[in-house]
Protein backbone atom coordinates (compact mmCIF):
# COMPACT_ATOMS: atom_id res chain seq x y z
CA UNK A 1 0.00 0.00 0.00
CA UNK A 2 3.29 2.39 0.30
CA UNK A 3 4.35 4.64 -2.32
CA UNK A 4 7.50 4.20 -0.51
CA UNK A 5 9.57 3.10 2.22
CA UNK A 6 10.60 4.89 5.45
CA UNK A 7 13.82 4.73 6.33
CA UNK A 8 13.63 7.40 9.24
CA UNK A 9 14.04 5.62 12.64
CA UNK A 10 10.11 5.78 13.36
CA UNK A 11 7.62 6.24 12.71
CA UNK A 12 8.59 3.43 10.15
CA UNK A 13 7.19 1.36 7.57
CA UNK A 14 5.47 -0.99 9.38
CA UNK A 15 3.70 -4.41 7.86
CA UNK A 16 0.10 -4.14 5.80
CA UNK A 17 -1.32 -6.43 8.94
CA UNK A 18 -0.14 -4.33 11.32
CA UNK A 19 -1.83 -1.56 9.68
CA UNK A 20 -5.00 -3.86 8.83
CA UNK A 21 -5.63 -4.00 12.68
CA UNK A 22 -6.72 -0.24 12.40
CA UNK A 23 -9.82 -1.29 10.11
CA UNK A 24 -12.21 -1.85 13.23
CA UNK A 25 -13.32 0.70 15.73
CA UNK A 26 -13.22 -0.55 19.83
CA UNK A 27 -15.34 0.49 22.74
CA UNK A 28 -12.92 1.76 25.30
CA UNK A 29 -15.37 0.04 27.55
CA UNK A 30 -15.29 -3.27 26.52
CA UNK A 31 -13.36 -6.05 27.94
CA UNK A 32 -11.72 -7.60 25.02
CA UNK A 33 -10.31 -4.27 24.07
CA UNK A 34 -9.16 -4.06 27.67
CA UNK A 35 -7.92 -7.59 27.18
CA UNK A 36 -5.44 -6.43 24.54
CA UNK A 37 -4.16 -3.24 26.67
CA UNK A 38 -3.57 -6.24 28.95
CA UNK A 39 -1.82 -8.64 26.45
CA UNK A 40 0.57 -5.68 25.56
CA UNK A 41 1.68 -4.93 29.23
CA UNK A 42 2.39 -8.57 29.68
CA UNK A 43 4.67 -8.76 26.57
CA UNK A 44 6.00 -5.65 27.43
CA UNK A 45 7.75 -7.24 30.41
CA UNK A 46 8.96 -10.49 28.55
CA UNK A 47 10.48 -8.16 25.83
CA UNK A 48 12.77 -6.52 29.02
CA UNK A 49 13.02 -9.93 30.51
CA UNK A 50 11.55 -8.79 33.40
CA UNK A 51 8.86 -10.41 36.13
CA UNK A 52 5.81 -8.90 37.19
CA UNK A 53 6.41 -9.36 40.37
CA UNK A 54 9.28 -6.60 40.00
CA UNK A 55 8.40 -4.72 37.09
CA UNK A 56 5.02 -3.27 35.23
CA UNK A 57 4.07 -1.59 32.54
CA UNK A 58 2.14 1.33 31.65
CA UNK A 59 0.90 2.70 28.05
CA UNK A 60 0.81 6.64 27.86
CA UNK A 61 -1.21 8.59 24.99
CA UNK A 62 1.20 10.78 23.16
CA UNK A 63 4.76 10.76 21.33
CA UNK A 64 7.38 9.81 23.12
CA UNK A 65 8.56 12.85 24.76
CA UNK A 66 5.06 12.83 26.43
CA UNK A 67 6.26 9.22 27.79
CA UNK A 68 9.41 10.70 29.17
CA UNK A 69 8.04 13.99 30.30
CA UNK A 70 5.67 11.45 32.24
CA UNK A 71 8.52 10.11 34.14
CA UNK A 72 10.45 12.96 34.97
CA UNK A 73 7.71 15.16 36.04
CA UNK A 74 6.22 11.84 38.38
CA UNK A 75 8.93 10.63 39.70
CA UNK A 76 11.63 12.99 40.53
CA UNK A 77 9.77 14.86 43.27
CA UNK A 78 10.49 18.66 44.72
CA UNK A 79 12.90 17.39 47.01
CA UNK A 80 14.55 15.06 44.53
CA UNK A 81 17.23 15.73 42.35
CA UNK A 82 17.97 14.35 38.82
CA UNK A 83 21.43 14.04 36.92
CA UNK A 84 20.66 14.28 33.12
CA UNK A 85 23.06 12.89 31.22
CA UNK A 86 23.08 13.86 27.73
CA UNK A 87 24.64 13.48 24.44
CA UNK A 88 22.77 14.82 21.76
CA UNK A 89 19.53 16.67 21.19
CA UNK A 90 16.96 13.99 22.78
CA UNK A 91 19.40 14.38 25.99
CA UNK A 92 19.18 17.97 25.62
CA UNK A 93 15.37 17.38 26.08
CA UNK A 94 15.30 15.66 29.12
CA UNK A 95 17.08 19.25 30.43
CA UNK A 96 14.12 21.11 28.81
CA UNK A 97 11.36 18.98 30.33
CA UNK A 98 13.03 19.23 33.87
CA UNK A 99 13.23 23.65 33.47
CA UNK A 100 9.98 23.90 32.19
CA UNK A 101 8.39 21.85 34.63
CA UNK A 102 10.88 22.97 37.53
CA UNK A 103 11.74 19.46 38.64
CA UNK A 104 15.25 20.20 39.79
CA UNK A 105 18.41 18.61 37.74
CA UNK A 106 21.76 19.02 37.28
CA UNK A 107 23.21 18.42 33.62
CA UNK A 108 25.92 16.34 32.59
CA UNK A 109 26.58 17.23 28.46
CA UNK A 110 29.15 14.87 27.09
CA UNK A 111 30.08 15.88 23.60
CA UNK A 112 27.92 14.28 20.75
CA UNK A 113 30.56 11.81 19.77
CA UNK A 114 31.26 10.27 23.11
CA UNK A 115 29.12 8.39 24.94
CA UNK A 116 28.65 9.09 29.02
CA UNK A 117 31.47 7.83 30.83
CA UNK A 118 30.16 5.88 33.97
CA UNK A 119 33.34 6.56 36.09
CA UNK A 120 32.25 10.00 36.00
CA UNK A 121 28.41 9.41 37.05
CA UNK A 122 30.12 7.74 39.87
CA UNK A 123 32.31 10.48 40.89
CA UNK A 124 28.95 13.21 40.16
CA UNK A 125 26.71 10.76 42.57
CA UNK A 126 29.71 10.91 44.91
CA UNK A 127 30.33 14.36 45.18
CA UNK A 128 26.39 15.07 45.16
CA UNK A 129 24.69 13.05 47.92
CA UNK A 130 21.57 15.26 46.77
CA UNK A 131 21.40 13.47 43.84
CA UNK A 132 18.52 10.58 43.64
CA UNK A 133 17.65 9.93 40.18
CA UNK A 134 20.08 9.61 37.00
CA UNK A 135 18.58 9.70 33.34
CA UNK A 136 20.32 9.14 30.06
CA UNK A 137 19.23 8.13 26.73
CA UNK A 138 20.15 5.04 25.33
CA UNK A 139 20.31 5.23 21.47
CA UNK A 140 20.28 9.13 20.66
CA UNK A 141 18.55 8.95 17.50
CA UNK A 142 20.13 12.41 16.31
CA UNK A 143 23.76 10.97 16.02
CA UNK A 144 22.74 6.85 15.95
CA UNK A 145 25.29 6.59 18.77
CA UNK A 146 24.31 3.93 21.24
CA UNK A 147 24.99 4.28 24.87
CA UNK A 148 26.55 1.92 27.53
CA UNK A 149 23.68 1.84 29.79
CA UNK A 150 24.63 -0.88 31.13
CA UNK A 151 27.89 0.53 33.07
CA UNK A 152 26.33 3.34 34.06
CA UNK A 153 23.17 1.34 35.40
CA UNK A 154 25.50 -0.69 37.65
CA UNK A 155 26.72 2.76 38.96
CA UNK A 156 23.92 3.98 39.42
CA UNK A 157 22.55 1.05 41.64
CA UNK A 158 25.64 0.85 43.68
CA UNK A 159 25.13 4.21 44.92
CA UNK A 160 21.56 3.60 45.71
CA UNK A 161 20.08 5.71 43.36
CA UNK A 162 16.78 5.30 40.92
CA UNK A 163 18.01 5.06 37.00
CA UNK A 164 15.68 6.50 34.38
CA UNK A 165 16.56 5.79 30.99
CA UNK A 166 15.09 6.09 27.30
CA UNK A 167 15.10 4.07 24.69
CA UNK A 168 13.24 4.91 22.15
CA UNK A 169 14.58 3.82 19.61
CA UNK A 170 16.16 1.10 20.98
CA UNK A 171 13.87 -1.07 22.67
CA UNK A 172 12.63 -3.58 20.77
CA UNK A 173 15.81 -3.79 18.02
CA UNK A 174 18.80 -4.14 21.00
CA UNK A 175 17.88 -6.57 23.66
CA UNK A 176 17.50 -4.64 26.75
CA UNK A 177 17.39 -6.81 30.11
CA UNK A 178 15.99 -4.10 32.50
CA UNK A 179 16.47 -5.59 35.77
CA UNK A 180 19.80 -7.07 35.37
CA UNK A 181 21.56 -3.40 34.01
CA UNK A 182 19.86 -1.73 36.99
CA UNK A 183 16.89 -0.05 35.21
CA UNK A 184 14.28 1.39 37.31
CA UNK A 185 12.26 3.48 34.47
CA UNK A 186 12.26 2.33 30.55
CA UNK A 187 10.27 4.77 28.22
CA UNK A 188 9.91 3.91 24.71
CA UNK A 189 7.28 4.20 22.01
CA UNK A 190 4.69 2.50 19.88
CA UNK A 191 6.76 4.10 16.55
CA UNK A 192 10.49 2.55 16.68
CA UNK A 193 11.74 -1.18 16.67
CA UNK A 194 8.52 -2.62 17.73
CA UNK A 195 7.12 -1.67 14.77
CA UNK A 196 3.59 -0.45 15.41
CA UNK A 197 2.37 2.64 14.43
CA UNK A 198 2.86 6.04 16.06
CA UNK A 199 -0.06 7.69 18.81
CA UNK A 200 1.57 6.48 22.58
CA UNK A 201 4.64 5.78 24.42
CA UNK A 202 5.30 2.80 27.16
CA UNK A 203 6.77 2.80 30.04
CA UNK A 204 8.66 -0.02 32.17
CA UNK A 205 8.69 0.81 36.18
CA UNK A 206 9.70 -1.43 38.91
CA UNK A 207 6.91 -1.52 41.22
CA UNK A 208 8.38 -0.38 44.50
CA UNK A 209 9.86 2.61 42.80
CA UNK A 210 6.77 3.64 40.73
CA UNK A 211 4.67 2.95 44.12
CA UNK A 212 7.15 5.62 45.90
CA UNK A 213 6.30 8.29 43.66
CA UNK A 214 2.69 9.13 45.10
CA UNK A 215 1.93 12.70 45.64
CA UNK A 216 5.02 13.70 43.00
CA UNK A 217 3.30 14.20 39.38
CA UNK A 218 2.85 17.63 38.41
CA UNK A 219 0.54 17.06 35.24
CA UNK A 220 -3.10 15.17 35.48
CA UNK A 221 -2.59 13.89 32.03
CA UNK A 222 1.10 12.76 32.64
CA UNK A 223 0.86 11.36 35.88
CA UNK A 224 2.10 8.07 35.70
CA UNK A 225 1.09 6.61 39.21
CA UNK A 226 -2.86 6.86 38.10
CA UNK A 227 -2.04 6.37 34.84
CA UNK A 228 -0.86 2.94 36.03
CA UNK A 229 -3.64 2.45 38.73
CA UNK A 230 -6.26 2.60 36.08
CA UNK A 231 -4.99 0.07 34.01
CA UNK A 232 -3.69 -2.22 36.69
CA UNK A 233 -7.50 -2.30 37.74
CA UNK A 234 -8.57 -4.20 34.27
CA UNK A 235 -6.41 -2.50 31.22
CA UNK A 236 -9.04 0.51 31.26
CA UNK A 237 -6.76 3.87 30.16
CA UNK A 238 -7.87 6.69 32.74
CA UNK A 239 -8.94 9.03 29.51
CA UNK A 240 -9.38 7.78 25.70
CA UNK A 241 -6.87 5.81 24.29
CA UNK A 242 -6.02 5.79 20.51
CA UNK A 243 -7.82 2.09 19.96
CA UNK A 244 -6.71 1.67 16.53
CA UNK A 245 -2.97 2.29 17.44
CA UNK A 246 -3.37 0.04 20.23
CA UNK A 247 -4.82 -3.15 18.04
CA UNK A 248 -2.00 -2.25 15.59
CA UNK A 249 0.64 -2.10 18.21
CA UNK A 250 -0.57 -5.87 19.57
CA UNK A 251 -0.31 -7.08 16.22
CA UNK A 252 3.08 -5.74 16.04
CA UNK A 253 4.65 -7.59 19.19
CA UNK A 254 3.15 -10.67 17.96
CA UNK A 255 4.82 -10.05 14.52
CA UNK A 256 8.32 -9.64 16.44
CA UNK A 257 7.62 -12.94 18.50
CA UNK A 258 7.25 -14.76 15.03
CA UNK A 259 10.00 -13.16 13.63
CA UNK A 260 12.23 -14.99 16.32
CA UNK A 261 12.06 -11.79 18.78
CA UNK A 262 14.52 -9.17 19.75
CA UNK A 263 17.56 -11.57 18.55
CA UNK A 264 16.14 -11.99 15.11
CA UNK A 265 14.84 -8.45 14.82
CA UNK A 266 18.12 -6.92 15.83
CA UNK A 267 20.26 -9.17 13.32
CA UNK A 268 18.30 -8.11 10.47
CA UNK A 269 18.94 -4.40 11.42
CA UNK A 270 22.55 -4.97 11.51
CA UNK A 271 22.52 -6.76 8.15
CA UNK A 272 20.20 -3.82 6.79
CA UNK A 273 22.89 -1.35 8.28
CA UNK A 274 25.77 -3.03 6.86
CA UNK A 275 24.16 -3.43 3.63
CA UNK A 276 22.97 0.03 3.13
CA UNK A 277 26.79 0.75 4.05
CA UNK A 278 28.04 -1.29 1.19
CA UNK A 279 25.83 -0.45 -1.19
CA UNK A 280 25.97 3.30 -1.02
CA UNK A 281 29.91 3.04 -0.55
CA UNK A 282 29.67 1.36 -4.24
CA UNK A 283 27.39 4.25 -5.10
CA UNK A 284 30.76 6.61 -4.40
CA UNK A 285 28.94 7.82 -1.16
CA UNK A 286 31.66 8.38 1.63
CA UNK B 1 -15.87 -4.47 9.19
CA UNK B 2 -17.41 -3.55 12.17
CA UNK B 3 -18.86 -6.32 14.66
CA UNK B 4 -21.25 -3.80 16.30
CA UNK B 5 -21.88 -0.32 16.30
CA UNK B 6 -20.60 1.94 18.81
CA UNK B 7 -23.06 3.98 20.57
CA UNK B 8 -20.93 5.76 23.02
CA UNK B 9 -19.87 9.94 22.81
CA UNK B 10 -16.71 8.67 21.32
CA UNK B 11 -14.48 6.99 20.25
CA UNK B 12 -17.31 6.01 18.30
CA UNK B 13 -18.18 3.92 14.80
CA UNK B 14 -16.33 5.25 12.05
CA UNK B 15 -16.85 5.10 8.24
CA UNK B 16 -14.66 2.28 6.36
CA UNK B 17 -13.10 4.79 4.28
CA UNK B 18 -12.09 6.79 7.16
CA UNK B 19 -10.47 3.93 8.34
CA UNK B 20 -9.02 2.84 5.54
CA UNK B 21 -6.97 6.26 5.24
CA UNK B 22 -4.59 4.37 7.73
CA UNK B 23 -3.47 1.32 5.41
CA UNK B 24 -0.68 4.36 4.50
CA UNK B 25 2.85 4.86 6.37
CA UNK B 26 3.57 8.83 6.07
CA UNK B 27 7.13 10.83 7.24
CA UNK B 28 6.20 13.17 9.81
CA UNK B 29 8.84 15.53 8.19
CA UNK B 30 7.46 15.03 4.02
CA UNK B 31 5.97 18.17 2.83
CA UNK B 32 2.50 16.20 1.46
CA UNK B 33 2.05 15.23 4.89
CA UNK B 34 2.66 18.54 6.70
CA UNK B 35 0.34 19.95 4.24
CA UNK B 36 -2.66 17.19 5.52
CA UNK B 37 -1.91 19.14 8.62
CA UNK B 38 -2.54 22.82 7.05
CA UNK B 39 -5.55 21.43 5.25
CA UNK B 40 -6.94 20.58 8.94
CA UNK B 41 -6.02 23.31 10.24
CA UNK B 42 -7.86 25.67 7.78
CA UNK B 43 -10.75 23.16 7.95
CA UNK B 44 -11.31 23.17 11.43
CA UNK B 45 -11.58 27.35 11.63
CA UNK B 46 -13.92 26.95 8.81
CA UNK B 47 -16.25 25.04 11.12
CA UNK B 48 -16.01 27.58 13.66
CA UNK B 49 -16.75 30.36 11.37
CA UNK B 50 -13.83 32.07 12.26
CA UNK B 51 -11.20 34.07 9.81
CA UNK B 52 -7.69 33.23 10.37
CA UNK B 53 -6.76 36.76 11.01
CA UNK B 54 -8.39 36.01 14.01
CA UNK B 55 -7.67 32.50 14.90
CA UNK B 56 -5.91 29.61 14.67
CA UNK B 57 -5.71 25.91 15.32
CA UNK B 58 -3.50 23.67 17.22
CA UNK B 59 -3.63 20.50 16.84
CA UNK B 60 -1.91 17.91 20.37
CA UNK B 61 -1.05 14.46 20.99
CA UNK B 62 -3.17 12.94 23.41
CA UNK B 63 -6.70 13.05 24.00
CA UNK B 64 -9.55 15.57 24.63
CA UNK B 65 -7.91 16.04 28.46
CA UNK B 66 -4.31 16.50 27.19
CA UNK B 67 -6.10 19.66 24.79
CA UNK B 68 -8.07 20.76 27.89
CA UNK B 69 -4.62 20.35 30.41
CA UNK B 70 -2.70 21.93 27.39
CA UNK B 71 -4.62 25.24 27.61
CA UNK B 72 -5.17 25.57 31.03
CA UNK B 73 -1.58 25.09 32.37
CA UNK B 74 -0.17 27.47 29.18
CA UNK B 75 -2.47 30.21 29.08
CA UNK B 76 -3.34 30.70 32.48
CA UNK B 77 -0.29 32.74 34.33
CA UNK B 78 0.62 32.39 37.98
CA UNK B 79 -0.39 35.56 38.06
CA UNK B 80 -3.98 34.70 36.76
CA UNK B 81 -6.99 33.27 38.27
CA UNK B 82 -9.59 31.10 36.00
CA UNK B 83 -12.93 30.38 37.18
CA UNK B 84 -14.71 26.98 36.13
CA UNK B 85 -17.75 26.57 35.91
CA UNK B 86 -18.57 23.04 36.26
CA UNK B 87 -21.99 20.60 36.41
CA UNK B 88 -20.63 17.50 35.48
CA UNK B 89 -17.46 15.32 35.63
CA UNK B 90 -15.28 17.14 32.73
CA UNK B 91 -16.09 20.61 34.71
CA UNK B 92 -14.39 18.66 37.50
CA UNK B 93 -11.47 17.38 35.81
CA UNK B 94 -11.03 20.89 34.52
CA UNK B 95 -10.51 21.96 38.59
CA UNK B 96 -8.07 18.54 39.07
CA UNK B 97 -6.00 19.77 36.14
CA UNK B 98 -5.91 23.63 37.90
CA UNK B 99 -5.31 21.66 41.59
CA UNK B 100 -2.27 19.48 40.00
CA UNK B 101 -0.49 22.09 37.98
CA UNK B 102 -0.84 24.76 40.26
CA UNK B 103 -3.17 26.71 37.89
CA UNK B 104 -5.17 29.46 40.21
CA UNK B 105 -8.59 28.83 39.74
CA UNK B 106 -11.84 29.03 41.70
CA UNK B 107 -14.55 26.84 41.18
CA UNK B 108 -18.44 27.74 40.37
CA UNK B 109 -19.87 24.15 40.73
CA UNK B 110 -23.70 23.84 39.44
CA UNK B 111 -26.03 20.97 39.65
CA UNK B 112 -25.68 17.77 37.49
CA UNK B 113 -29.26 19.01 36.22
CA UNK B 114 -28.94 22.99 35.81
CA UNK B 115 -26.87 24.76 33.28
CA UNK B 116 -24.28 27.25 34.99
CA UNK B 117 -25.79 30.47 35.11
CA UNK B 118 -24.47 33.46 33.13
CA UNK B 119 -25.92 35.84 35.62
CA UNK B 120 -23.80 34.45 38.22
CA UNK B 121 -20.80 34.15 36.16
CA UNK B 122 -21.41 38.06 35.38
CA UNK B 123 -21.91 38.95 39.49
CA UNK B 124 -18.57 36.39 40.06
CA UNK B 125 -16.40 38.34 37.92
CA UNK B 126 -17.67 41.81 39.57
CA UNK B 127 -16.82 40.60 42.67
CA UNK B 128 -13.55 38.98 42.09
CA UNK B 129 -11.55 41.47 39.49
CA UNK B 130 -8.48 38.89 40.01
CA UNK B 131 -10.08 36.35 37.58
CA UNK B 132 -8.48 36.54 34.21
CA UNK B 133 -10.47 33.62 32.66
CA UNK B 134 -13.75 31.68 32.51
CA UNK B 135 -13.75 27.93 31.40
CA UNK B 136 -16.93 25.36 31.26
CA UNK B 137 -17.68 22.69 29.44
CA UNK B 138 -20.46 22.66 26.16
CA UNK B 139 -21.67 19.06 26.66
CA UNK B 140 -21.38 17.85 29.74
CA UNK B 141 -20.51 14.36 28.47
CA UNK B 142 -21.67 12.46 31.78
CA UNK B 143 -25.11 13.85 31.32
CA UNK B 144 -25.99 15.10 28.00
CA UNK B 145 -26.54 18.81 29.02
CA UNK B 146 -26.24 21.01 26.75
CA UNK B 147 -24.37 24.27 28.30
CA UNK B 148 -25.57 27.96 27.07
CA UNK B 149 -21.87 29.37 26.03
CA UNK B 150 -23.30 31.80 24.24
CA UNK B 151 -24.79 33.36 26.85
CA UNK B 152 -21.62 32.97 29.54
CA UNK B 153 -19.37 34.19 26.87
CA UNK B 154 -21.05 37.31 26.25
CA UNK B 155 -20.38 37.69 29.84
CA UNK B 156 -17.07 37.03 29.97
CA UNK B 157 -16.49 39.70 26.94
CA UNK B 158 -18.47 41.98 28.42
CA UNK B 159 -16.07 41.67 31.96
CA UNK B 160 -12.95 41.29 29.82
CA UNK B 161 -11.83 38.16 30.37
CA UNK B 162 -10.74 35.51 28.32
CA UNK B 163 -13.08 32.42 27.89
CA UNK B 164 -12.00 28.98 27.41
CA UNK B 165 -14.68 26.04 26.27
CA UNK B 166 -14.01 22.03 26.47
CA UNK B 167 -16.42 21.70 23.29
CA UNK B 168 -15.50 18.08 23.44
CA UNK B 169 -18.59 16.20 22.77
CA UNK B 170 -20.16 18.73 20.74
CA UNK B 171 -18.00 20.93 18.29
CA UNK B 172 -18.57 19.15 14.34
CA UNK B 173 -22.03 18.42 15.69
CA UNK B 174 -23.66 21.50 17.13
CA UNK B 175 -22.67 24.82 15.28
CA UNK B 176 -20.53 27.04 17.45
CA UNK B 177 -19.68 30.24 15.88
CA UNK B 178 -16.55 30.64 17.95
CA UNK B 179 -16.15 34.61 17.32
CA UNK B 180 -19.47 35.40 17.63
CA UNK B 181 -19.75 34.19 20.90
CA UNK B 182 -16.84 35.09 22.25
CA UNK B 183 -14.92 32.09 22.58
CA UNK B 184 -11.13 32.82 23.26
CA UNK B 185 -9.79 28.94 23.49
CA UNK B 186 -12.33 26.08 21.88
CA UNK B 187 -10.93 22.00 22.79
CA UNK B 188 -12.20 19.48 21.11
CA UNK B 189 -11.31 15.79 19.68
CA UNK B 190 -10.45 13.61 16.52
CA UNK B 191 -12.87 11.25 18.00
CA UNK B 192 -16.06 13.15 18.81
CA UNK B 193 -18.43 14.29 16.35
CA UNK B 194 -16.46 15.00 13.86
CA UNK B 195 -16.12 11.33 13.48
CA UNK B 196 -12.25 10.29 13.31
CA UNK B 197 -10.93 7.50 15.44
CA UNK B 198 -9.25 8.82 18.95
CA UNK B 199 -5.34 9.94 19.35
CA UNK B 200 -5.44 13.47 19.32
CA UNK B 201 -7.10 17.19 20.45
CA UNK B 202 -7.00 20.54 18.86
CA UNK B 203 -7.71 23.72 19.71
CA UNK B 204 -8.92 27.03 18.11
CA UNK B 205 -7.05 30.11 19.35
CA UNK B 206 -7.85 33.45 19.57
CA UNK B 207 -4.62 34.46 17.87
CA UNK B 208 -3.76 37.87 20.24
CA UNK B 209 -4.59 35.84 23.19
CA UNK B 210 -2.34 33.10 22.21
CA UNK B 211 0.52 35.42 21.54
CA UNK B 212 0.15 36.98 25.37
CA UNK B 213 1.00 33.40 26.69
CA UNK B 214 3.93 33.61 26.14
CA UNK B 215 6.49 32.13 28.94
CA UNK B 216 3.30 30.63 30.60
CA UNK B 217 3.38 26.92 30.19
CA UNK B 218 4.14 24.31 32.65
CA UNK B 219 4.82 21.73 30.66
CA UNK B 220 6.78 20.89 27.33
CA UNK B 221 4.97 18.65 25.76
CA UNK B 222 1.03 20.10 26.19
CA UNK B 223 2.85 24.10 26.02
CA UNK B 224 0.26 25.13 23.45
CA UNK B 225 2.00 28.18 22.08
CA UNK B 226 5.36 26.22 21.43
CA UNK B 227 3.36 24.05 19.61
CA UNK B 228 1.92 26.61 17.69
CA UNK B 229 4.91 28.00 16.42
CA UNK B 230 6.09 24.79 15.27
CA UNK B 231 3.24 24.16 13.41
CA UNK B 232 2.70 27.30 11.82
CA UNK B 233 5.90 27.40 10.16
CA UNK B 234 5.06 24.67 7.39
CA UNK B 235 2.45 22.10 9.42
CA UNK B 236 5.14 19.96 10.98
CA UNK B 237 3.97 18.48 14.82
CA UNK B 238 6.83 19.52 17.29
CA UNK B 239 7.51 15.80 18.55
CA UNK B 240 5.49 12.76 16.38
CA UNK B 241 2.58 12.79 15.79
CA UNK B 242 0.06 10.09 15.18
CA UNK B 243 0.31 10.01 11.43
CA UNK B 244 -2.66 7.80 10.36
CA UNK B 245 -4.66 8.90 13.05
CA UNK B 246 -4.05 12.49 11.33
CA UNK B 247 -4.84 11.13 7.82
CA UNK B 248 -7.93 9.67 8.89
CA UNK B 249 -9.32 12.84 10.91
CA UNK B 250 -8.55 14.87 7.56
CA UNK B 251 -10.74 12.24 5.52
CA UNK B 252 -13.14 12.61 7.88
CA UNK B 253 -13.60 16.20 7.94
CA UNK B 254 -14.13 16.04 3.99
CA UNK B 255 -16.53 13.35 4.61
CA UNK B 256 -18.03 16.03 7.26
CA UNK B 257 -18.63 18.33 4.16
CA UNK B 258 -19.88 16.26 2.01
CA UNK B 259 -22.64 15.38 4.65
CA UNK B 260 -23.55 18.91 4.33
CA UNK B 261 -21.45 20.14 7.10
CA UNK B 262 -22.19 20.90 10.99
CA UNK B 263 -26.44 21.39 9.86
CA UNK B 264 -26.59 18.06 8.05
CA UNK B 265 -24.93 16.34 11.23
CA UNK B 266 -26.71 18.03 13.27
CA UNK B 267 -29.95 17.07 11.77
CA UNK B 268 -28.84 13.40 11.60
CA UNK B 269 -27.98 12.89 15.10
CA UNK B 270 -31.11 15.16 16.23
CA UNK B 271 -33.02 12.29 14.42
CA UNK B 272 -31.36 9.19 15.69
CA UNK B 273 -31.86 10.68 18.96
CA UNK B 274 -35.66 10.96 18.73
CA UNK B 275 -35.22 7.48 16.53
CA UNK B 276 -33.82 5.96 19.91
CA UNK B 277 -35.99 7.30 22.48
CA UNK B 278 -38.90 6.76 19.95
CA UNK B 279 -38.01 2.73 19.68
CA UNK B 280 -36.63 2.46 23.70
CA UNK B 281 -40.01 3.74 24.88
CA UNK B 282 -41.83 1.00 22.57
CA UNK B 283 -40.15 -1.54 24.08
CA UNK B 284 -41.72 -0.68 27.39
CA UNK B 285 -38.27 0.84 28.60
CA UNK B 286 -38.92 4.19 30.85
Amino acid sequence: MNAYKLLTPGPLTTTDTVKREMLVDRCTWDDDYKAVTQKIRRQLLELAHVSADDYTAVLMQGSGTFGVESVLTSVVGEEDKVLICSNGAYGVRMTEICARSRVPYVHYAQNYDKVPDAARVARLLEEDPAITHVAMVHSETTSGILNDIQSVGKVVRDAGRTFIVDAMSSFGGVDIPAADWGIDFLVSSANKCIQGVPGFSFILCRREKLLKSEGKARSLSLDLLDQWRGMEKDGKWRFTSPTHVVLAFSRALDELAQEGGIPARSRRYAENNRLLIEKMRAMGLP
